[in-house]
């Protein structure tokens, strides 16, 4: 049973979900494990990492609404806003979603659902550089 | 150290939280692990897993009480409805709540405190099969 | 490849978050582990933990803010309300955060990013003992 472990950069253009399902497979790739588990961590307190339906990109957007509707951005009651009215909703939304995830590696691959992709999450309103530790363990 | 991994499928008959950790205690004695990690993985995007007290099963109709309160079901803004109006908001509870659980294996058992519960949710209202990965590592 | 595991003891003096980042590196140091994963579990349900901002202090206040207003203590629905106003939103409060988190640890350190901290996060409005089961697997 062996470790690998690499640090991955995404540039997010802005608010929004990206699929970096790919790119972790390539990672899985890369360090030749057949059967473990597989690690991702964003090293951030304003982006996450969501694992969501990987086809209508309705979803996403619905995902989006839902988070403007109930963690409301620049509420007037929040004491943390030196970074505008996205900087405190960014933290919530990052809380309530997650900010690592574990996969399945089964036959070299990430062991997802048909429907399942694993997104980068940006909640911030802007351009910004995300770091995503990447571990894997198995044979 | 070795890494043990199985699927389980589970019959879910609709809206509602089912009890697994028997399921996963037996995986867990049939690995033949004494001390490590078990992760259980859930390969759906309108299921989830969830650990919430084991004991008084008011809790978990107050979950869902909550969840129906401020994960409206068939909301007029909902853009991704086609399987009806508990599509999308199975999609955000999903988000919400986990898509994975990593429980440390101690004694040859899920080391779980006195009260806590694994369970699957499902999300959706109706009959589904869902498939749970299940990887373990340790010695 | 190894597993180190330990448990440690918390003693929350009321509802609130407590940095616990340092202690939980003081338990990768004495692992002896140089990379992989660092896993920490919460033995309860109405205690959770979390990652978000170790600055400023106002950001776990609006986190506050926000459950609060969110997940209802005392909510005349619940059914679930042995312990008082808090025990059901207690229960809610912890499944849309996290009861463990997983840390990658990168040269005998956990690699978190330079604004993350890992709090616990005491739920009820009392003074309780919160076990955390720490298991590391690594080289």
């Amino acid at each position: 049973m062996k470790t690998y472990q690499t640090t991955l950069t995404f540039n997010s253009p802005n608010r929004g979900t990206f699929n970096i399902t790919p790119d972790i497979n390539q990672v899985v790739e890369k360090s030749g494990l057949n059967v473990g588990l597989c690690h991702v961590f964003c090293q951030h307190t304003s982006a996450s990492l969501i694992i969501t339906e990987n086809a209508d990109p309705t979803v996403r957007e619905d995902i989006e609404y839902w988070m403007q509707k109930h963690i409301v951005d620049g509420d007037a009651n929040y004491r943390h806003n030196y970074e505008g009215d996205d900087d405190m909703s960014g933290h919530i939304r990052t809380l309530l979603t997650e900010t690592s995830h574990t996969i399945p590696i089964t036959n070299g691959r990430l062991n997802m659902g048909t429907w399942q992709g694993l997104f980068l999450y940006e909640h911030r309103t802007g351009r910004f550089n995300r770091q995503v530790v990447v571990t894997l363990q198995g044979d």
